[in-house]
Order: structure tokens, then sequence, then C-alpha cells
């Protein structure tokens, strides 16, 4: 999808977001992504996810009337602000049990920075996940950010160690950027655990466009964690 | 700041979004960092960036009607799309001129993925900014996910580049993550060009956080930019 199909989409209402693409067939194993629900405050977050490219899609040029929208978003965040838990109380609720996250900037359906990427396991024990990034997301003119790709990647990573069974803390990550990664186009991003050696793990991933290439990583990864809050 | 303070501050509102710190004393050079204004789109999107942040600390817990949210949400989208320009208007628009970007997911006033990170040149030809993240960017319990420090990252080695003289695009990237980085608390986040031979460009950075060196980074960046949309 180039930037006039983007746009186009966007105004039939289909992809004013980052669209995951449709799951490929399951494989047996641990889910690797929280399910986005169609109510709660994944609706919500999901909105507000529209609501950021949105915004960037629109800048300063349209006339619309920015401080009584700003106004608003500011009510509903009061509202929020009112009935929400304390912070402590709230990492505790987040951390319980021993499911995957629901928070996190990459797949978290709680997190309107996430895209989100939804991570699928493969059989070879990689994993896989198609994602289409929008204006929140751009680095370069029409492209994405090589920060972002780091994200997307580091995420990978760590997931992968999970898939694999044997889960880490990022100790080094390279990123190599092979060429230029497209907006507005499906991207592939996958991983796969290579070793596990005493506490180090060697993970690798990458992120394709059209079939080529665009960014590989490589991780060290260290089997420990930090406590989960209480 | 700790999560209960960090609590705090958001309840007494002054803190519901990553909260950039009071500029040092400006260098000459040229601006890194677009600067924010108080209405037009900046103010929606500083909106949206609360709005994120307090969704998250919310939860699904507060007895909020999500649904409903998401339809305020979704009308002030509808809003917006309706005035926006086409993508490839916008992506003309967003890169006109020579100044520094106003859309990028660091430092970008009308992003609200972006904390925002606010940069500054120093007299020895470093640059520096000092943020403090919430919920939005966090991986292991209480810290920042490691792919958002190499977002941030990323980013500053970049600016450092342009604030040396010699900018470029990432072709590597290698972060070590010496401790976890903490949310709620000042981080510093530092960048400096060391070197540039023919079109490679070597350039270094660090978060630290209470003077310790949480993540460092290694870019090498090769002299040349893709072409600006028109």
């Amino acid at each position: 999808m180039n930037a006039r199909a983007a746009d186009e989409a966007a105004r039939s209402g289909s992809a004013a977001e980052g669209t995951p693409e449709p799951a490929p067939t399951p494989v047996t194993g641990p889910r690797l992504v929280a399910e986005p629900r169609t109510d709660g405050v994944d609706a919500a977050v999901a909105a507000a996810r529209r609501l950021v490219t949105a915004l960037l899609r629109a800048g300063d040029g349209t006339g619309a009337d920015m401080t009584e929208i700003a106004a608003r978003l500011d009510a509903v965040t009061g509202r929020l602000t009112e009935k929400a838990p304390t912070v402590p109380e709230r990492l505790a609720e987040m951390w319980r049990g021993e499911g995957v996250t629901r928070h996190d900037p990459v797949t978290g359906p709680e997190n309107a920075i996430a895209p989100p990427l939804v991570l699928h396991g493969r059989e070879d024990r990689s994993i896989e996940g198609v994602v289409t990034l929008d204006l929140p997301y751009q680095g370069p003119p029409g492209h994405v950010h090589g920060g972002v790709s780091a994200l997307l990647l580091d995420h990978t990573l760590g997931v992968a160690n999970h898939w694999a069974g044997t889960s880490g803390m990022t100790a080094e990550l390279t990123l190599r950027y092979l060429r230029p990664t497209p907006l507005f186009e499906p991207l592939t991003v996958t991983g796969r655990q290579v070793s596990v050696d005493g506490s180090r793990i060697r993970t690798v991933g990458e992120i394709t466009a059209g079939g080529r290439v665009c960014v590989t990583a490589e991780g060290l990864f260290v089997n420990k964690q930090l406590p989960r809050p209480s």
C-alpha cells in the first residue's frame, strides 16, 4: 500500500491505524501476545490509537479547533484519572499471574503506542508477525524510524525466547539497516532463538518488506528477570 | 520520582505525561528539536499524550464506560479525518523547508507517541536531553522497555550528527544494556559524534539515571538522505 492507497483506506475508515493482518494457522505452544478485546479498555485504546494517527495526518492546516479538541480529550483523561488505581496498585495488577503482558509498547492492546504487532509461533521454533505502520512511526520521509524498527525487533526477539522456552533480559542488541523500511506496506517481523549457553541466550530477527530484508537484529540476552511488583 | 510519587503527581495533574525538564542555558548552533506550541495541533497532541498515559494507568478495573469513551474519541477522529489533507499532500507539507521535523516519534510535538524528548546542544559538541517516562514506555516491571531506550538513542545519535554538522542515515546500531532503566525518574539522554571518515559517521550515546549509566549506544551512519517528498 503506498501513501495514496493509505490515504484512501483511511478515508474509508479501514486503516487509520497500524493494521494487523489475519492470523496464520496457529501452532501449538504458549500464547505469544495478549488477545485484544472488543470492549473494555482495549476498545478505548484502539480508538486512542486511531486518534494519534488522525492528529498526525491532519497537522495544523485543517482549520479544526484544536483547543476545543484538547479540552474534550482532557475531559476524558480527567474522568479516567479520577477512577484510576494508584500507580503501585496498577503495577501489581498488571504483573499478576504468568500470562503475556497487555501493557507493552509493541504488542500491548492496552497501550496506544503499540501498533500493535501480533506475533505467532511457527513450527520451526521461529515467530512471525505482519504489521503495516502509519505516520506515527515515521523517521525519514515516508519510511519507518530506525528506532521504531529497533523497538519492534527488541520485543520480537524477547518473545522468540519465550516461544523457545528460555527467556531473558536484553544485554546487547545490534541492528543493521540494509535498506529503508517503508510505511503503508505490510512488514513481516520475525525472530528466532539461535542458542542457549548457560545464562547467555542468542537470538536473531529481521524485518522484511515485499520479500526484501530491510533490518536485521542480533541479540544477546541473559537468563534473568526483574521481580514482579506485588 | 518513584511509582508512588509519580502517582501523586498524576493526581495533582502535574505529570500525567513524560515531563521535559527546564532547558539548560542554550548554546549557539542549529535548533535541535521543534519548539512546541501551546495552541494548534500541538495542544491536541499533548492532550492525546496525557490520554494514552491515563488509559494505561486506568486499566480495566475502574468501571469507566470504555465503549462510550471510544465513541467520543472516534467522533474527534472522524472530524479530523474529514478535514485532513491526503497523505501525499501531508507528507509534502511535513517535509517542506529545511527545519527540524515536528512529526517524529521521539521529539515531535505533533506525535503523541513521542515522550517528547527535548534535546539541547552543549559546548563540547555533544547534545543532551532529560525526560521522565511513564507507563506507556514500560518493558520489565517498573522499567523502560529496552526497545524504547533504543528508539530514544537512535534518534539522539541522529540529532548529535546534525549538531556536529554532518548527518546521515543509521547503518548499524549497537545497544548495551548495563542495568535496568527506571520509569518515573529523570533520565539523561546524551549523544556525541565521534568521527567522520568519508561517508562513514561514528556516533555514541547513553542513557543515565541518577548518574549511573543504564544503556550505551554506538552507531554507524552513512552520509546520505532519502529524498524529501514534493
